[in-house]
């Protein structure tokens, strides 16, 4: 638990030298942002030496830089474990920095040395073509949150210190970030931070008053009303604010090393409380928080050409912009770097000087280097289960079992959580849900485990206590974000939602690609698991809530996005489900998007063919096909999804009984990645492939779960791609049953025996009266519709092979 | 302001008839849930009274409808307009409930009349095929609201109250809302709501303990720090709790009077303090709240098969589900149904008795007639403007001026500020935008108005103060829900945001198109103006703030979506920008999202060039086309958006130059849905028109704004689809320059040249040539990445004309 007994009072010397050493972090800081040469200010400034392009964000880089160098002080003292989350990340060369001075960064890219030559590297890449990003990103060592989309600051960090016992996880909040949906929820984490088994999170709200263009909500309320505020929801804050630097250090280090001792009071009482078997503990902890005031832009020039700079939102990018065509500025620019005494800080070759270089921690203490924001170097492998022990069986009754799609992945997941066990509560796997985890049929994780919740008990509760590993919360973006958290800093999970709300927290689904995708490129970073995003309750069986509920548009937005990140996945069935869940829960670096409905569906795979067909992505299923020995179809019916299955199938049945001599294939698409070209994806078939399964020239008619132009897209560039004709969901929705939802939608059985109808390249015996069968069977539910509430057919009604 | 002298204490004999209309209230949801016959029980109840799928949300209803009759009170006594916005929306059956016993539901459903006959349609339609949906949703009279994607309740609320000076807004919010972020970031609106000309808020916090299957987080902290989380906002809570309804009820009559009571004090100090010309308020308001804790399913079965289910998770849905089946339960219902005395509420034909019948308020003021939750009733048209004030002029220069493509639509904004102002500061018209209205180049709107807050002010300030009309707050989620409740209640606006960060609210556009879809079909719902979703600082625009800020998905997801609803316009300058600006603003029913950067861009169209292009939502620039006299095109090059037109220019004009006999035509497509089928999209263009434009056979180099495949997935139907080739943002992003970004997705002139030279039907003079520059240009660009720095050739240094 590290060390705490070094940590003293904050000695005189000791600030001077960390003063010093936050000079060279803002030092640095100003010239990535305008320097391409004479980066040590040792010859007069001059136009040529100031970028061609000023881009960056000045105003609250001085305080993320502040934060860390007494977070450093703290660190080699106590010899404790600290994850440093930048809310404001737009302050990414404040954090390059840092990296840089501690080492750290020119380990990772030894181009960019500890010397001159390397400063000037390190200025001239910052925000520049083929350089590094502006914001503290995938690149920046140290960091496993970019902050550009801001709002999710505390969310990651909450996510990272679950189930870290030791760790420290330091969150800069910035007050335009406070105004987020996201980052207002996210203050609810005493609910749900455990410190038995939990590692700590330090808030500490960076209140420099602006944000781009105007003041904060939080910058304009009084300190009453902050700590009102927080303290209403589990915080102790203790406030700050001063421009004064030496007084501001001195008091910011008081209130981290009082937040570290308060932390480890706190973990010591509830670690020692009771044996960690015996009953949970019934305290509530109320967690140390940081309001800190400083003023944005903070030692930059105070005014320009008249007007006040710093403390406005004037310097939250580049406070002079003129410097190249105005001599003032330049001036001016040339003084405030000359404030920080870089000659004082670097020596002769640009190194910085040993006295400052010995301030930062040791190898991964350094908050730049450590593996908790790497989180591949701490990953253990998930244990492998048997999952014979979970399949569904089906025998001889393909199509005509029922069970629930998602019921043996949540046994699955049962069995993770119980092998997976800390001695002291916690592990490294946890299932993330908005309070739907029963609602979802994942209850069998139940069996091991709890809801957690930190709050007090009521004798009603069920399954719910301080040790448990479900975290349910009403909030989509608490959820996925812990988990990201949670996964970035080395452990593995699932965020189970309901699908139409998965579009809540669709953005953060998006960033977190964008992390991948570049995170897979730095060869530093280790691989994480992958984030695990479970959609059930699904558009189609949401006929109980309406149309709010109904939404597949995850799809859409992962679609475009990185190939070596996104899979989408739609298994039919339980034991696909569990084929699938099972490799995801042991992929890397990947989004895995899995669409299945939680209700009970029919059964078609063995567990054994489950496997193969998950593995293929694609193909057909012989046992529903309609061929001769040619094996050339008239009408290759094609779905992915569960309940486009049951309807796909329901109209392969249709055809078999009343056009038998049409010659149908039937194909099942699970991974919906198979469908793009192979170049265009690395699930993608091949030509070849593609053609095999679908042929080159014969129609397809495919039902599919999502919207119907997603297959569209997918299949643009194949063989006639215009020979697919998909139905899917058509945006038709409300509170109905489950068959009227797939005839709203134009996409029952009825329809797509029509289509196949109406798309084979024969007309074979039986093709009128079946087109007058469906006809009618959809003219009678027409019928029961004006006299609702009469009982309905329903796609339950159906079993393969009972004649459809 | 209404008349508050009549809201005296409240009786008994009040107290008493207030009960029976919640009796009465309750019945019919609970009818609803379970009756399809005898839904006056005035026979003993039997298995075939009962609907074949239990439905429906009981554990919110009974606190609904009670603040449903205590408010019904308060508006007849006090004359005052009220509008109830119900969070937990789940509640369907108790605003139904309510509106059936106001009379509003029989008139706006003749069908469903106020008898008997009346009673058992209501409880027959409800859920189920053909009626109605679960939730309070578009047919329910008097919501704005569905509730079914939880976080917007208080959003919705604030956006109804802002300029309605003379409203109150019930909010009623649940504990499990609460839970999510845009929910709590809501809580700030006493930063943004001036009581001088806006409405008042009320926000009801109904703590009823529980989500579907646990406890909440409210539910679960104490009164104190639940006060403290309220003040620390701005709030100033009343504290409810009780399990007896005459107890609640006055302590609830007394709360609400209290609050209307300190709103109309604080109404009238606004108000009146100065003129309304004059300077603004300097006070600081504190809005009342009311926190109710009640039991979850009050009324209901306390307990069920020996396990307690009033006043837990376990009444959240339907709290008795075996009625069918089990005898016991059945009685349960009955006994249930009888503890409310129907037939003392309803005579002899179902009517609601007369002495209970004359509690609902008149006309408009009952809350389910209101006119403000059917905003189109309210609606006045915006001043219609002389565009011409802001034509950018093209003169002879086309394609050679530069100019920021959303300033004229900040004009035109500006104007409309101006005209639509109302003497005592409130209006029709609002933009919302978080903290970039002057970032986006909008910033010509802060010559007539400043940005809201109601803080306090310092000597910084620029364009801040209570009476701005332009509201700024770093959240997606307030910024477009609260135009979302300014819209529905009648008024007109727009919400402008970075292109990325829309997808932070992608969820809450998809669930207002929903809504609008559905609201086309009701023939009683008045048509409210469209929302209008500007983006722009768009993905190749974003160079200086990197990745996670480039990224135009909103498109995708809109695309699926309702066509009657859903616009997508992707202006190539000013003068198109401007032209759809003011098509959108007079546009009612309809999602419109406008993608245009905000950095200067080339200009082409003269206004009247730009309206015809618009119109026609796609065209040829025959201008830019090199056709011989045949009109034959040897390659069609496309594009869709500003710097996809730009590059487009650029190797039209790479072509014309050193390919001279090459026939090129020059394709611009404004109105993206002008691609999909007329029979998909009012919009879409005849196979003719199709035809005509990009010809039956020449392939079409075509360069998009957003992800390349969302082209394919709407020209699929098209003759012979497979002849696109789409170039777009294919999600490679980085801090780097805007010519850049073009090269690294593959969409620069060089490689829309030598694609449209690998694609054209004929190989012309100086083919090889010009795939040789390309290639060199291209080369020499990775040669300034690699030597970074260095100046770029940018996209920002070509003209029309100059010579690419």
């Amino acid at each position: 638990m590290g060390n705490t007994d070094t940590l003293g009072t904050y000695a005189d010397a000791e600030l001077d030298l960390d003063l010093r050493w936050w000079k060279a972090a803002n030092y640095l800081t100003v010239g990535q942002i305008y320097l391409q040469d004479n980066v040590l200010v040792r010859e007069p400034l001059r136009p040529e030496h100031i970028k061609p392009r000023l881009l960056g964000h000045w105003g609250t880089s001085p305080g993320l830089s502040m934060i860390y160098t007494i977070l450093n002080r703290i660190i080699k003292a106590t010899d404790t474990d600290w994850l440093y989350i930048t809310g404001p990340g737009h302050g990414g060369p404040a954090l390059v920095a840092t990296g840089w001075l501690e080492g750290t960064y020119s380990e990772i890219y030894p181009r960019v040395g500890r010397d001159a030559a390397g400063i000037r590297r390190l200025c001239r890449q910052f925000s520049s073509p083929g350089g590094i990003p502006s914001h503290v990103s995938v690149q920046t060592p140290g960091s496993i949150h970019e902050g550009g989309e801001l709002g999710y600051a505390l969310i990651h960090a909450g996510g990272a210190a679950m189930d870290h016992p030791d760790l420290f996880v330091a969150c800069v909040i910035g007050d335009g970030e406070s105004e987020t949906g996201p980052l207002s929820a996210s203050w609810r984490l005493p609910n749900f931070l455990n410190p038995r088994r939990d590692g700590a999170v330090i808030p500490i709200i960076h209140l420099n008053g602006y944000k781009i263009a105007g003041p904060t909500v939080l910058g304009r309320t009084s300190d009453e009303d902050v700590a009102a505020y927080l303290r209403g929801q589990g915080w102790d804050p203790v406030f700050i604010e001063g421009d004064d630097p030496r007084q501001v250090f001195s008091d910011l280090y008081a209130a981290l090393a009082g937040a570290q001792r308060d932390i480890l009071a706190m973990r010591a009482e509830a670690r020692s409380e009771e044996s960690l078997d015996g009953a949970s503990p019934s305290k509530r902890y109320t967690w140390p928080a940081i309001v800190l005031r400083t003023p944005k832009g903070w030692t930059g020039p105070h005014e320009v050409d008249g007007v006040q700079v710093e403390g406005t939102n004037l310097s939250h990018q580049v406070p002079l912009s003129g410097v190249v065509d105005n001599p003032e500025h330049l001036a001016i620019l040339e003084g405030w770097l000359h404030s920080y005494q870089p000659d004082e800080q670097f020596d002769e070759s640009g190194r910085l000087v040993p006295e400052l270089a010995a301030l930062a921690p040791d190898g991964e203490k350094r908050m730049s280097a450590t593996a908790y924001a790497n989180g591949g170097k701490l990953l253990r492998d998930l244990p492998s289960l048997d999952l014979s022990a979970y399949e569904v069986e089906v025998g001889d009754n393909r199509g005509a079992v029922w069970f629930e799609n998602t019921k043996s992945t949540g046994e699955l997941m049962r069995d993770i959580y119980a092998a997976d066990r800390r001695p002291d509560g916690g592990g490294t796997f946890r299932l993330f849900c908005p309070d739907e985890t029963a609602s979802n049929r994942l209850q069998s994780v139940f069996e091991v485990t709890d809801r957690c919740f930190m709050g007090p008990a009521e004798p009603t509760d069920q399954r719910l206590g301080p040790d448990g590993r479900v975290m349910e919360v009403l909030s989509e973006h608490l959820c996925q974000g812990w988990l990201e958290g949670y996964l970035l800093s080395g452990r593995h999970g699932m965020f189970a939602t309901y699908e139409a709300f998965a579009m809540v927290s669709a953005s953060m689904a998006i960033q977190h690609v964008k992390w991948l995708q570049h995170a897979q490129t730095l060869r530093w970073r280790d691989s994480v698991a992958s984030l695990n995003i479970l959609l059930t309750s699904t558009c189609w069986r949401n006929d109980h809530n309406g149309f709010s509920h109904q939404g597949p548009g995850l799809i859409d937005c992962l679609i475009p996005l990185a190939p070596d990140v996104v899979r989408v996945w739609l298994p039919p069935d339980a034991n696909t489900s569990l084929s699938i869940a099972d490799h995801c829960f042991q992929s890397k670096d990947h989004v895995n998007l899995i669409v299945v409905d939680k209700q009970k569906h029919l059964q078609y795979l063995t567990l054994e063919e489950a496997h193969d067909h998950c593995a293929a992505g694609a193909g057909e299923w012989a046992w529903a096909s309609n061929l001769d020995e040619s094996g050339k179809p008239d009408i290759v019916i094609a779905c992915a999804g569960d309940v486009p299955t049951q309807e796909a199938l329901a109209a392969t049945e249709l055809l078999r009984n009343h056009v038998p001599d049409l010659r149908v294939k039937f194909v099942n698409v699970v991974d919906l990645m198979a469908l793009l070209p192979e170049n265009d994806h690395p699930h993608g078939f091949t030509d070849t492939q593609f053609d095999d399964l679908f042929t080159t020239d014969t129609h397809v008619v495919f039902a599919f779960h999502g919207y119907p132009r997603a297959i569209h897209q997918l299949v643009h560039g194949r063989t006639n791609p215009g020979r697919f004709h998909v139905r899917g969901f058509n945006e038709q929705g409300t509170t109905t049953t489950p068959f009227d939802m797939v005839v709203l939608n134009k996409m029952s059985r009825f329809h797509l025996a029509k289509e196949a109808l109406r798309r084979s390249t024969r007309r074979t015996a039986g093709w009128n009266s079946l087109v007058q069968l469906c006809d009618r069977r959809l003219a009678e539910h027409e019928t029961y519709i004006r006299e609702h509430l009469a009982d309905m057919p329903d796609i339950a009604d159906w079993t393969w092979g009972s004649g459809a």
